[in-house]
């Protein structure tokens, strides 16, 4: 029934690839199916001018696409002269969503900053890129303490993400583009390791969605994002 | 118990006052107790380019803020050349939301442009806008109707929105500036006047919510809209 | 003769609203007939850098327009990304002609910034800003010595503006948009209330005029100066 | 008195330098005095999409300065990536006011871009742009004469320029820089050859200024006018 | 001697790796050593408008580093709102480059975009770039083929580049980022399967260099290229 | 057989005129032949933020064409909000090759900032702009001395720049724009006053090129670059 011969709870396969790339203090490739993101984690120095002498640090979040992530190549935003409203949107629920992840009282005065880039797209870029950054932030935050450069361990809790959807009636797990191109009802949900939810934004884009179908959905999440942590545990065992 | 001596359940005063300004087919301030949207309702001949011979309408919103509708002032927008992220987010929103409104088949090839300038701002500025729009709709539609320029009314369902969030731990309906500032969750919700979503958007700044506490959110929501779409309708009785 | 039936020398109704919107130091409403201008007064500590350390204040204006307070459907300047020059234009104009209205050195180091959003234009729109945010700036000065933030009352006169015109061959004041749109010359003064000039833009847009035209354009304006200036007075003699 | 020893009625020496460049259809390097100003004329086919079909030309002007044209260097335009408020009033002031001197609809379906850039300034740029600017006009109405490319001469009128002010208390004709920057009030005035006015810009940058001064400082003005109007007819005898 | 242990004349480990990413029709990550770049050739239908009606293609590159591909984070070009200097500098290079490689007469009206991204960089990005550009464009060009949208084989020649420089007074081929930052003279040379010269860009960042330096880096430039040609036929020998 | 008549080894003429502007510590209009540059030396006290307190001086470039410069009207770049690619490539280019002309350590805290405005253009406007701001910035230099805010003269050495290329098959020495338009390769060239090579900028825009011709065409430049030199010291003799 769904295009990929999916069950209704089913992700797709999740993988996490660390130390992807070399220069950052935190570097994931993940992959939700073919939905492939880079998330880097990056230590800085400082804190943004509004935060100065508080006493605390910063975690901020930018998202991008290679122009050609997509099935048809998509205008580059540097050369467009700006950021989108989507892709603006989607960075402020990352930088939102791992902001939980993470005591900026005990970070210190650094500022982490999250890029989220996406070099193929397959539908689920934002919970794919939420998940993965946690992967990277924690990470960076182990590099931070490797160099005793922290007097405590700021990680709070690991952040997972997934999508979930009304596609043909029915609520679906980590819906793929085909099913996200053609469903009614699209939500993303954001969670803790303990269950609770950080965000919740569900957008009917067909038909409005009831409060069983929400529920459903909701169930959906829970147990999709707790599968997501215990991947990210997994992933993050090693060195 | 609210800064503002509301029982939990209870929205703030909301008035619609249709015929606001001249030149808009649609035109409403609407109050959300403090809270003052200009919603404009603006119809043109023709479509955006990717429309075109697709023999449907279309239908957008732009937001903004004057630069003192705020307790400190805002820099202007058109002054550091361009919109922000959160500008972008609430228009794309409303934008969205309103689409549900209406049978773009219908409209034929006109585009609905929504305009909603918040003049004053206490908290809960998209959800006034998502339903003062929908009356400067309603009122655009029908000067489209008096002139002859539609064979069938595209008006499929009202929409209304408000907010609702945990505040001190209790959830609260239709939250001001002193609630929003300081409660942990805050969601805004969209709903049709048959009572079904069309947009969930729910983010925990403080502390993450519980499937408990979701529902009775959802509930609050459910009871605000539903009080609301009866103002929108007995706004829209006269001409 | 004229479109509104007004005799050549009469304005048009002019009303003046204070404390329109409720967070700015200053807030008026300001109508030149069915034109209605919102000006706001903003106080805030600091001056721009290059005037640090110089022991004086500053005051600059911003001018704007909702994307329909025109007949037809503007786009809005935050959306394209820039002012356009008749935006900067007037702006300057405005913040020009209020620092004849304040004494800088005695303001001490605060920057008042004027905003002027046109909710709905009809002609004059200039002319209204500069009439409303004198009455918003002096309710702003008035806030700052409650306060007792200041050693002298900064404020030196006050300024009015009213624009005056060639239509159909004789001189005429407070051109509305009929007016305006089919007139031969179109000219904005500023005068101070002890009559005397501050800016004077005369433009022909067809015919070019002559020194008596001129004269009696002055003379218009003079008369029409006085009476917005009695306005302005009486809306500021409560508190 | 005057910081240059000139008598109040005096124009600073004023050059009009055709066939300055060679690729314009017109080309005139103008001086008023130190202040100096490239104006080309280029005539292109067409005319902007909103004048399309309407068989009339179009006339436009930009105005810009080499970085150093000043007593210190600023900033370049194009490296901060916008026009600023002052560039484009001086632009939207020299388009209207050569526009005057055109019959678009004689002009046929070409549009004419005046350039003036200023490559040292010294004091009234904006009126030597309009002076120079005129007489590069005639020579591309000429140019396109000569190819036999319209059927009537477009030409209506020579459009003369010239700064007049209150300086030290007394009305003294074209300002240069030292008495610009310590003017009370600075006016520009642009004239057509009958006399006529086409721009007046008062402003009081100290003291406010009365009837009688502006006066006095039209009648300077006309003096001026006409005497540069003698100049670009001699200039334009020749070939 | 090198940082890199190796010889001069010893280019780094250079591989291509074919179908990295799956919409584009031509996605290859070439990397010359620690230096990553993901090169996608996108092919459109359509040339740009000054081309149209012309009977020909169009090739175009664009070229954009990840923030974090570098030792300390760059802030990203599409948050800043324009590609900076040096990136329009090397994207002109690659287009330049790359035309070479094609008959654009043959290619018929399709453009061909070459997005070149660098996800780790270590030295030599651009003529990393331009290597795995020309793979990825040698896809296209038989996918367009396979589909029988062409005539002829657009493909003319192979075009490969590499760096060379003066390093601590000696001649080396190919510098890694410790070279490049330490070198006094850095050239990036592009050549022709057949040996000659498309592009030969020499900078001396520290001492001027003589014609016999200048001779002695062509020559190691002729030998890089040759084996990189080799390497990109390899590459391209399987389907 | 060259356009012009030249012999293929035949410079155009080439003044160097000081003092063509009165502000600018150091002005030089300089023309190769029909190709004419206002190249200004401006000094200013102090350095970017990335070089302060590391006791050496800055140095840079700024490149800009008037609209009409060329044959056909371009648009301005203050106007399009951007300075292109080629712009950005040639300030950069200007700006590396005159950093080599000074000791920026015995420059002291001053930033040099060199305009090259091309106000007619034809060929080569990049290589007469190096050749004219050597020589402004000699000037600036004197201007520091003279008034004895420099410890020791951090002029090093002259720098000349020519451009040579194939045309027509044969290698010929500063190509004007019919030479440029229609050559197969373009090579620029900046070369120190002791025969050594600062840039190497040679590009194949018709048939790629060989070794023998590169040859060739480097002789062309050394002969060109030496008796621009000669023009430059005798342009600077005087005072």
């Amino acid at each position: 029934m769904r295009p990929s011969g999916r069950t209704p709870d089913q992700t797709r396969e999740i993988t996490l690839k660390r130390h992807f790339t070399s220069h950052a203090e935190g570097s994931v490739l993940v992959s939700f199916g073919a939905t492939q993101v880079i998330c880097t984690a990056s230590v800085e120095k400082g804190v943004p001018r509004w935060l100065r002498g508080k006493n605390q640090g910063w975690l901020t979040a930018e998202y991008g696409m290679l122009p050609r992530a997509t099935h048809s190549r998509n205008n580059r935003e540097a050369t467009r002269g700006k950021q989108g409203g989507r892709t603006l949107e989607i960075q402020r629920l990352i930088g939102r969503s791992l902001r939980s992840a993470v005591d900026l009282k005990k970070l210190g005065e650094y500022t982490i900053t999250l890029d989220c880039d996406v070099i193929q797209a397959d539908g689920g870029t934002r919970t794919a890129s939420i998940t993965g950054a946690c992967v990277a932030l924690v990470d960076a935050l182990r590099s931070l303490q490797l160099q005793k450069l922290l007097k405590e361990d700021p990680f709070k809790q690991y952040i997972a993400s997934v999508s979930v959807g009304i596609y043909k009636g029915e609520p679906v797990l980590d819906l793929d583009y085909a099913e996200d191109s053609a469903c009614e009802t699209d939500m993303n949900v954001v969670m803790t390791e303990a269950g609770q939810f950080i965000e919740v934004q569900g957008t009917a884009e067909g038909q409005p969605f009831s409060r069983q179908e929400m529920n459903a959905m909701m169930e959906l999440a829970e147990k999709g994002c707790n599968e997501i942590t215990a991947l990210q545990k997994k992933a993050l065992e090693t060195i």
